[in-house]
């Protein structure tokens, strides 16, 4: 046995760019690696390796680098390559893949290879500036380098101790974001509250409704479980009804007030006053209610001020969801949406999403945190461990489901730093402008229309009626939908509001441009004639 | 306004080696960003960035490469200034960063370099050489790239469709380490049940008791929620006592069931046998039982073939948490300590653990993936997309807490392929070798003693009392620790077993070579000596 030397491999480097053949393993320069390559230097030798070597992680980190340039440059210079939504059959992966795990290494090159040809089609590209599904979960090249540095230091640091700069970092620069947005004093954490990046939205909703259980049940004794009521629109994330079935909280006992279009979709407050009203009068226990700013099917507000009021009178857990629109809150045109939130208990938006940190990055203020670590604390011996005589110190491992935790905040200061919060706030609005610019082509062909009204960067619109037929009218937009999904040159996403199907066309894919939204238009448009134009085309 | 061309930035670099006045922003050079450089190109203009720029992300992701590579060589050649365990106090960074985020952007070299002066010191080097505490969560050069290409193509695999190659390449590659591990078939893809990468050992094991909890309550009605009782020894990881309130599962019908030195710390069946019989007798429902390979204390072990026997016999789902020594069964002479998990309902390790695979990947299979989806399951209209005729396909934000989720298998199948299997089997030969190594240091030195038989990579070991006083004794072990941590050499942590504070020494960084162990016991023996002296010294 002996151990390869990865900095002094002498290999013949083809030249095809991706890393010339220096590789992990016995790469001779062409990436075979199954043949008589096995033993080298001298019969019976095993290649040994070391998990972990500087110098080989400099050179291939420099290939990986050139891999993935390459891909946001192909991404946009050739973009016939990479349909937005991937093509490919269920199960198109398992053939091309060997059944079992190698023995022997393989070389880097021989894995890029078929990360571009076997991996690639398989993907929606999410970064692809012709993406406008869903929401955008968008990197940048701050987030990117973030999550590098994350990912190089791995340090752990679910209490102080394991790595005090991880946790002490997420608390400052928790708060630079909160007063970014303007957040009350008790969300910041010179107060009892604070705040703690969750890996989602739907991790944030969980730890508050728990936490929201937890501090009424010690009022109202556990058996009373059966007895909780919680509120939401119809609107709000699917997470939230996970989050209370995860908490035992009763499916029937979660109440899903209806909104409709004569409020854009928000939450007619007298709604909530009224269950509320109705509950107590049958004994139930009111005790969380989540509002959304910016729902996942049409960005629609529910109304904070009237709903924190209602929440705070009856001492209800207010949770605030603004996963995706909460990032444009740190514009002060935007601000106005998330009036009210001095009255919530908790609050969260996404940064993953449309601050470009790279997933997984969800920062949650709390107004209580000792609400949220009275639910979630732990005290193994294995990590009483006392710092020093002045602390107390924040843990976050109590703040969360999980014990470890990544360097998530390394990600944030470095967008924060690295752009500053004008460009941010420039990004942000150059997407509005973008989805303003769509709307206006939507408003301008007679063919469509735009369904609700239009706040941030999500356009809901949708082929009209040609008759008084709806059913006909969804099956047209369904129909349309999967046409201009299956060019691959762009890929939108659909929602259903008052019954009708609903296109969603969303900005904030962070290569996006003018263009960008023109062509998709334009896509859409040409399939659009094949079900506007009564037969005759 | 205009937009800075970050390819052509005419900055005087200053051969510093960490990017030569490349920069994000109003770089000149020498990182100074808040002076007349706000304005560039003429009066009243300011610098406009974009997102995303593949030219950017190629010259600063080689920067940061070369930054991490430097770490990794730096803790080898100089660990003089990488304390193990971070030094300094609780607060430390609050007064060395401004109280706000930059309105304007910041180079990177300036970033760096408060990475470097302000970041550094307060990090524990969990990658460090002479890292020995609690267990390793080790990265590798392969897990690195993986995590690196995952951030950078920055893909969410919530459902199939929205980048089948994340879910087709997790089914793959999770069946491929399921062979490895030699799970039964029932785990695999092709069976009922499958694999999936949760974030952590405790997502896994919340996502399987309320799989359990559900499954039981289906058929006894969710008003027995009260009446579930739940088994684990007292040396099981304090997520499972955290999972089952999260679930609403009552504290008192957590069943902790009491180890000691007979069975090295493993559960014994008949404790487990008898429990379940009393609860029956008292009309409770015996539900779910969570065995230990590899606590997290002791590395204990519990019997699974006896346990699983029990289990099944009541009906009771078994999981098995081996998230440290899971790892080391895919060598065939450490498989037998999982000999019985075919009796098991899940199966769950943390790849990020000690199979190299940079945080976050934690493997779970389970037997029967409907009992995950039934508890797991939300079904958005906008997520509504059927993909093909003849599918069926896997979305796995129903097998998991969150509905967004990274691209993970990608550094796992990269891992498996860039080492080989052969390759990170001796990975773990060699660091229980070592561990092996201190024992035996330890075992020849009359003043310390080791505390349980060691299976893996962790010794547990403590100074022997002077005399027959425990607390004494205790307190000297207590002494020793913190002068060890507070060399900055090296890190040890601890636990306490049967009332004895115990020292625990864990190999599985990926640096640690022969050298670091030696070390470590040397520096350990030198303070042992103030303790061990009866004051002669």
């Amino acid at each position: 046995m002996h151990y390869r030397d990865f900095g002094n491999v002498n290999c013949n480097g083809n030249g095809n760019g991706i890393g010339n053949g220096i590789g992990f393993g016995n790469s001779n320069g062409n990436g075979d690696v199954n043949g008589s390559n096995e033993k080298v230097n001298g019969a019976n030798e095993t290649i040994k390796m070391k998990p972990m070597d500087s110098e080989l992680l400099r050179e291939q980190g420099h290939i990986m680098v050139d891999f993935i340039a390459d891909y946001y440059k192909n991404l946009q210079d050739s973009p016939q390559d990479f349909p937005v939504l991937s093509q490919v059959q269920p199960g198109y992966l398992r053939d091309m893949l060997p059944h079992s795990a190698p023995d022997q290494p393989d070389s880097l090159k021989k894995l890029l290879d078929d990360v571009t040809k076997k991996i690639m089609p398989g993907l929606t590209h999410w970064q692809s500036p012709s993406y406008f599904a869903y929401y955008a979960s968008s990197t940048s090249v701050a987030g990117f380098l973030g999550e590098m540095l994350s990912a190089g230091l791995s340090v752990v640091g679910f209490t102080w101790q394991t790595s005090p700069a991880a946790t002490e970092l997420e608390i400052i620069v928790l708060d630079w974001l909160a007063q970014l947005l303007q957040l009350p004093d008790h969300f910041l954490s010179t107060g009892n509250g604070g705040g703690v990046i969750q890996g989602t939205a739907c991790e944030a909703v969980l730890v508050v409704v728990l936490a929201a259980r937890d501090r009424i049940l010690k009022q109202v004794g556990k058996t009373s479980l059966p007895r909780l009521v919680v509120y939401a629109s119809d609107q709000t994330h699917s997470s939230f009804r996970k989050a209370c079935l995860i908490g035992g909280i009763h499916e029937e006992n979660i109440r899903v007030l209806k909104t409709d279009s004569s409020t854009n979709y928000g939450l007619p407050p007298e709604s909530l006053e009224e269950a509320i009203s109705h509950d107590l009068a049958k004994g139930f226990i009111p005790s969380f209610v989540c509002a959304t700013v910016g729902t996942t099917s049409s960005a629609a507000v529910d109304p904070l001020v009237p709903l924190g009021k209602i929440a705070k009178k009856n001492g209800i857990w207010m949770h605030v969801d603004a996963a995706y629109a909460g990032n444009a809150c740190i514009c002060p045109e935007y601000r106005k949406y998330i009036d009210g939130v001095e009255n919530a208990d908790s609050f969260n938006m996404n940064a993953h999403k449309w601050l470009f940190a790279n997933q997984t990055c969800s920062p949650l203020w709390v107004k209580d945190r000792y609400a949220l670590i009275d639910a979630l604390k732990t005290n193994p011996e294995y990590l009483d461990y006392k710092v020093s005589k002045r602390d107390e110190v924040v843990n976050y491992k109590d703040w969360q489901i999980s014990l470890s935790r990544r360097f998530r905040s390394l990600k944030l200061w470095m967008v924060l730093r690295l752009y500053g919060s004008e460009n941010l706030r420039n990004f942000i609005r150059e997407h509005v402008d973008l989805a303003k610019q769509f709307e206006a082509y939507v408003s301008q062909d007679p063919r469509f229309e735009v369904v609700t009204s239009r706040y941030f960067s999500l356009v809901c619109f949708r082929l009209v009626p040609l008759d008084a037929d709806e059913d006909k009218c969804n099956q047209r937009n369904r129909e349309l939908l999967a046409a201009v999904n299956s060019t691959g040159k762009i890929f939108i996403s659909h929602t259903a509001l008052s019954g009708k199907f609903i296109l969603r066309f969303a900005v904030g894919a962070p290569l996006t441009e003018e263009k960008h939204v023109t062509e998709a238009w334009q896509i859409i448009q040409k399939h659009a004639s094949k079900f506007t134009c009564n037969g005759n085309c």
